[in-house]
C-alpha cells in the first residue's frame, strides 16, 4: 500500500511540506506501554535542523498526540500524531511550477498525478514528512529499549570523514543516540568541515550510514517474502535520499570466498553465537540472535544553490534553474534518527507478527 | 505476508527441496495474455545447473501448469505451476540433523519452527524453490516484452572477472538473455576459471550482478511505502544469497557531490530524459522514464566441502562439519534469471496496481 | 488490518469519543477530483443528531482537511480529515469504570486491552468515530455521482413503520439523499412515533435499512475472497449496531425454489439485463450490471436509561446499572448516511482495483 | 486480494472445475501441529455428493498434501493440497458457450475476463473448488478442536423442514459433525422429501443454515475493520450460494427493543457470561466469551433442468436454455462442512493474529 507501512503494526503517513499540518497514525501497537514524551522530544530534536550544517528552515515540531494514549499509556487503539507546519515560505516555489528540479520527484510526480500534486516544497515527497515517522517511531524505539532491544545509526562516511563500524554494540549505540552528531569516533570536526565545504560551494554532499539492532531474539522474520532484509529494506527505501542498502558484509562479499565468508557457529558460555557476523544477524531471512547490521547509501541532497540545466515539463522546453529556498547541504546527520525510528517500527511489527500484540508490554 | 509476494498481482510459493513437488500460484494476472511455453522453457533452462560450474543435482523441472490457462491464454484466474522433485538424495542430510551449517538458515529455522522444519536439503529455504519463481516470472516477463518492456540481469563481477555496466540497454539485455552465461563482454573464460578455482578448492564464490528494466513509463510506483526501490528490494531479498542492493550509483554516491550527482533533465527529440542516470530511473520512489538499474551483492554459496567448525544445536555442543551433498560452487550464473523473473513479477504488479488488471493485454 | 479498510483505496481511522480530535486518512484516491465541500457538509449534517429523535450531544463537526487537497482538487496524496470533539462530558462515565454495559464493547475491550482502553463514551468504539467516515466517504460518493454511480440508504423498517423496497432506483436514491429522514414513502410520522415511544420509555429501538448502488459497470469484484458481497459486508459490519446483511432476496431465498428464484437474462433495447434482480446485482461475487441491493439489520441502541443488571468486571461482582449520559433512542436514521458513505469508499476501492487509480477522474 | 484469504494465516485457492487439478495453499500455520488424515478424510467425505439428494458427479477427491508436513506434523511452511479432477464431462458445456445461465457467474465473468475465462463447469467459479477449502480447513478445525474450540454447522431450514437453533452447544456440535445430514433434530426424512421433490421437478431448493463456534476466548477480533463479523462474513460470502448472514438475533433485532434485546452480564460460578446471547458472542467486533452464532441464507442452486429464457451474450440475442450436465438439486447439505471449514480457517487466523503463530500448538 502507498502510504501504509507494515503488516500487523501499521504506520499511515499524511501531509505536505507546506500544508497546514502533517502527521501519521500508528495502528496495532501493544496496549499498556508507558509513553515517555521526553524520549520522543529528544528524538524529534535530533531530526531538527541545527541551523549550521543543516537547512535554516527551523520548525519547532510542536506535535500533538490526539488519540490512542490514555492516562499516559498506550490503549491499543490507533495513535495519531499531528504536527503543524509553521515556518513555510511558499513564495520561493512559485517560480518553480513545471520546472523539474534535477534528481527531485517533481517530474515523476507530474507524470503520476497529472499536475494536481502540491508542488510547494516537495509537497508529500518532502523530507519534512519524516517528522511524524520520528515522532511515532521513537515511541516504538522506547518500547524496544524497555525490552532490552537497542537500535542506533551513525554516520559511517561523509566525504573524507570516516567512522569505524560498530564493534562494542550496546555501548556504541548508547553513545551515538546521545550525541547531536551521531558518530562513534571523534570525527565531528572533519565531518562539519566536509559539510560546510559543500555548503560554501552552494553544493551538497551524501555518504554512508550504518545501523545496528541488538538483542533481537533468534527466529524472527520469515523465509521468502517477509524476510528481515526485505521488510527493513522496503521501509528504509521509503526515506528520500537512500539509494542502497547492504546487510552485514553486503557488497564486501564479492571480495570473499565461502571459507572466509561463512559465519561459524560457536558456543559462548553455553549460548549459540557466530564467530564472525558477515551475514549481519540474518540467515535465510530470519534472525539468528546476532546483532542485525546494515549500511545505507545516502545521495547528496538534490537541492543545490548552483545553476543547473533542466526542463520545464509544462512547456516542454529546456531552462536554467537556480534553486532559492532553504535547504540542507547534507541530510546525513538528520537522517540517522529517521532510519533508526523507521527501523524501530519495522522491528516492532516483526515482533508483534511473531509473538502477538501483547509482546511489547 | 510470509510466502505471498505482491499487492494486486501475487505470487504464493510452496514446497521443500526434498518434498514430492514444489510450486507457486500467480494470482491477479491479466486475462487474455498468450502463454509462450517455449519462452518459459528457455528461462527454466537458464536456471538449471549446467553440471560444470554448478551443482550436479540436475532436475528436469518438468513443470505442469494446472490452472489459469485455457486454450493457450491466461484466463484471469490463479495460475498454478507444479514441479516434481525427482533427483533427491536425502541420505546426505540425515547426519546433519541439529548441525547448524554456517551461514545457512538451519539454526534460525530451528529457533522459529522449534525443530518441526523439514531440514532435508534446506527444506523450504532451498534455492530449489526458485524454480517456480522462474516458471511463473518468465510468463510475466514475456507479457512485459510484448509491451516493449525489457528486463535483463548479468554478472557484473565475480572474483577477478569483471563485466561493464549496461550502456546500450535494449541490445545488451537481448544479448545476455540469450547467453548461457549472462555477461555483456566476453569474460566467460575468466569467469569459469574463477568458479572452477573455488570448486577445486571445495570452496565457493559470490559476486555482484546488475539488472536493468527499460521502457517502463514514467509515473509508476508510489511515494513512501510502495516505492519502486522498496518493492523491488523486498522481492529481491527473498532470494537466498542476496545481501545488498543499490539503485543507480548506489554506494557510489558517497564519492560525489550534488552538482556532479544530480541528473539534469534534457529534451531529446522532444522527449524528456535525464543526461545521466545516477538515480537509476527512480525519483521519489517513482519511475521517471529512464532505465531502472540496480546491482545486487551475492554472497559465496554457504555450502562448501571444506571442514568447518560449528554447533550441534540439538545437543548444544561444538562439532566439526564436512558437508557432503551436491552443491553449487557459485550461484551467480543461475541467480541472474531468478532475479530477472522476480523483478518481472514485481514490475507487472506495479503496472497492474497503477493502470488496472487489463494493462498487460 | 485493524483500523485500515480497503485494498487499493484505504481508509485509516483514529480517535476516541472523548479525545481531543478524531479523524481518518483516505489514501490511494484518484488525483484531480474536484472537492465539493458543500456536498460533504450536507452529508455530515445528515449524520448529526437532530436533538429530537436522536441524542442531545450535538457536535458541530467543524472538520478540517489538512492534506491531500490543493487548489480545490485531490492531489493523489493521502487526504486527512480532523474533527475536534467539543461537547464531551466525561463525568457521566466515571462511575462506569469496570461496569460492563450490556451489549456494549466494554467487557470485550477490557479482555483485549487489559484495562488500558479509553472507556469514556465508548472510546475508540464510539459511534462518534463514524463522523470522519462520512466526511471522507462523502468525498468518494460525490466522485461516484459525477461518474453517474449513485448510492442511497433508507429506513426500511423500524417497529411498525414500514417502507417499501427500492423500485425506481435513481429517482428514489435522489429523493432519500435529500430528506432529513431517509424514507421512500411518507412514513416519517409513524417512524418518529416509534422512536419517541422508545425514548419516552427510556428504551431504544432498531430496525432494517436498505441500500442500493446503481450504474456500476458489470465485471467489477472478484471470485472467492474479494467478492462484492464479501468486501461490502466486511465494511458494513465495522459499523456498530449492524448484526446482519443480505444481498438481493437474501434470507427470502429460503421461501423460493430455483425456477422462481433465478434471474433470467433479457435484452432491453439491446442491453443485457435481468428480468428480476433477486441476486442483488451480483453473480459469483462480481457485478452483473443490475443495481446492487442489500439490507442490514440494526440492533436497538444498547444504551438505555432503564435499570439493568450486569457485572463489574474489575471487581468480579454483579451490580445494577443505570446509564445516564446522552444517547440515541435509535441510530437508524443517522446510520443511513454512514452506511452509504462506507459503501461509497468500498465501491471506489473496487473500481480503482479494477480499472486503475485514474478511473474516478 | 482475489484468491488469498486471511491476514496472518492465508489460504490461496486455485483450479477450475474441469482443469487437471485443483488445490489450495495454507500459509502461516502453527508449526508442530499433528496432522490427522482420518479427520480430513471424514470432512472431505461430508462434502462429497451422496448421489441421492446431491449431484451424481462423484469425485473420489484423492488429495495429496505436497508440502508443509514432515514426519506427520506441520512444519510452519506453506501447506499445499492438490486434488485431481477425474470425473469431468466437458461435452455438456460446449453448447453453453456464450449462454448466460441465469443466476450463474457466466455473464459477469465474461464482462470481467473478456471471454478468456474457462467456462467449462463454471471454471474457477465452480463449487468444486470448495474441496481444498474443506481439505485444509479441516486441518485448521482439528487444531482448534485440540484446543477445545468447536465449530459446527447444521441445516436450520429447507422448505418446510425446520430444525431448532443451537442450545446445548458442544453436545449438538459433536452430534451434527458426525451425521451425514447435519441436523440437530430428526428431520432427515422431511428434509430428503423436500430436496427430492425439487429434484423430481427438475428444480432446486435452498434454505438457511446455522453455525456456532464455542470456547473462543474473550478479547479476540478488532474494532472497526477487522471485526469478527466482518472477517467471518467476508470469508463466508466467498462460498457460492450464500446471499445473507446474520449474527446472533440478526434480522430478529427488528422485533425487539433495547430492554429485551440487550444481553445482561451475569456471574456463573465466578465466570462472566451473558444471560442471553442475542449478540452472538460479539460486542464491538470482539468476542465476549459466549458462543459465536450466525445464520446464512443459501439460495436455491441456480442449475435447474427446467427450460429457462436467457441471453446469448456472444451473439447478443435472447435464447432458450435447457441445462443438461449433472447438478445438485440442493447444496444445503454439502455446504455445511464448507462453511464450518472456512470458518475454522478464519478463526485460526484471528487467534494467530492475536496471540502469535505458536498459539495453536
Amino acid at each position: 500500500m502507498k502510504n501504509v507501512l507494515g503488516d500487523n503494526l501499521t504506520l499511515t503517513l499524511f501531509g505536505e511540506s507546506h500544508g497546514e499540518e502533517i502527521g501519521a497514525v500508528l495502528d496495532g501497537f501493544t496496549p499498556g506501554v508507558k509513553v515517555d514524551l521526553d524520549f520522543i522530544d529528544k528524538c524529534m530534536k535530533l531530526r531538527r535542523p541545527n541551523g549550521k550544517t543543516d537547512t535554516c528552515r527551523i520548525e519547532k515540531d510542536e506535535y500533538k498526540i490526539i488519540s490512542g494514549i490514555f492516562n499516559g499509556y498506550t490503549t491499543g487503539a490507533p495513535i495519531c500524531m499531528i504536527i503543524p507546519n509553521k515556518n513555510c515560505n511558499s513564495n520561493a516555489y512559485n517560480d518553480l511550477v513545471g520546472i523539474a528540479r534535477p534528481s527531485h520527484a517533481d517530474y515523476a510526480a507530474y507524470m503520476k498525478y497529472h499536475g494536481y500534486e502540491d508542488y510547494r516544497g516537495g509537497g508529500h515527497f518532502s523530507g519534512r514528512i519524516t517528522a511524524p515517522i520520528v515522532g511515532l517511531g521513537s515511541l516504538c524505539l522506547k518500547a524496544l529499549n524497555d525490552k532490552g532491544i537497542k537500535i542506533g545509526t551513525h554516520i559511517y562516511k561523509c566525504g573524507n570523514a570516516q567512522d569505524t563500524e560498530f564493534k562494542d554494540f550496546d555501548k556504541e549505540i548508547d553513545l551515538i543516540n546521545n550525541k547531536e552528531i551521531p558518530v562513534i569516533n571523534n570525527i565531528e570536526g572533519k565531518l562539519e568541515e566536509e559539510i560546510l565545504k559543500a555548503k560554501d560551494n552552494n553544493d551538497s554532499i551524501g555518504g554512508i550510514i550504518e545501523t545496528a539492532i541488538t538483542n533481537l531474539p533468534a527466529g524472527v522474520g520469515e523465509p521468502w517474502f517477509s524476510s528481515v532484509e526485505g521488510k527493513i529494506s522496503n521501509a528504509i527505501f521509503s526515506i528520500g535520499g537512500v539509494k542502497g542498502i547492504e546487510f552485514g558484509l553486503g557488497f564486501g562479499f564479492s571480495e570473499k570466498i565461502g571459507s572466509n565468508a561463512n559465519d561459524e557457529f560457536v558456543l559462548n558460555n553455553g549460548q549459540i553465537e557466530t564467530k564472525t557476523n558477515n551475514n549481519g544477524g540474518i540467515n535465510g531471512g530470519i534472525t539468528n540472535g546476532m546483532p542485525i547490521t546494515f549500511k545505507c547509501a545516502i545521495k547528496p541532497t538534490p537541492s543545490i544553490g548552483l545553476k543547473q540545466n533542466t526542463v520545464d515539463f509544462k512547456n516542454n522546453k529546456e531552462v536554467e534553474l537556480e534553486i532559492k529556498g532553504r535547504h540542507d547541504p547534507a541530510i546525513i546527520r538528520r537522517i540517522c534518527i529517521v532510519i533508526t525510528c523507521i527501523t524501530a517500527i519495522t522491528v516492532c511489527d516483526m515482533l508483534i507478527s511473531r509473538f502477538g500484540v501483547d509482546y511489547l508490554k
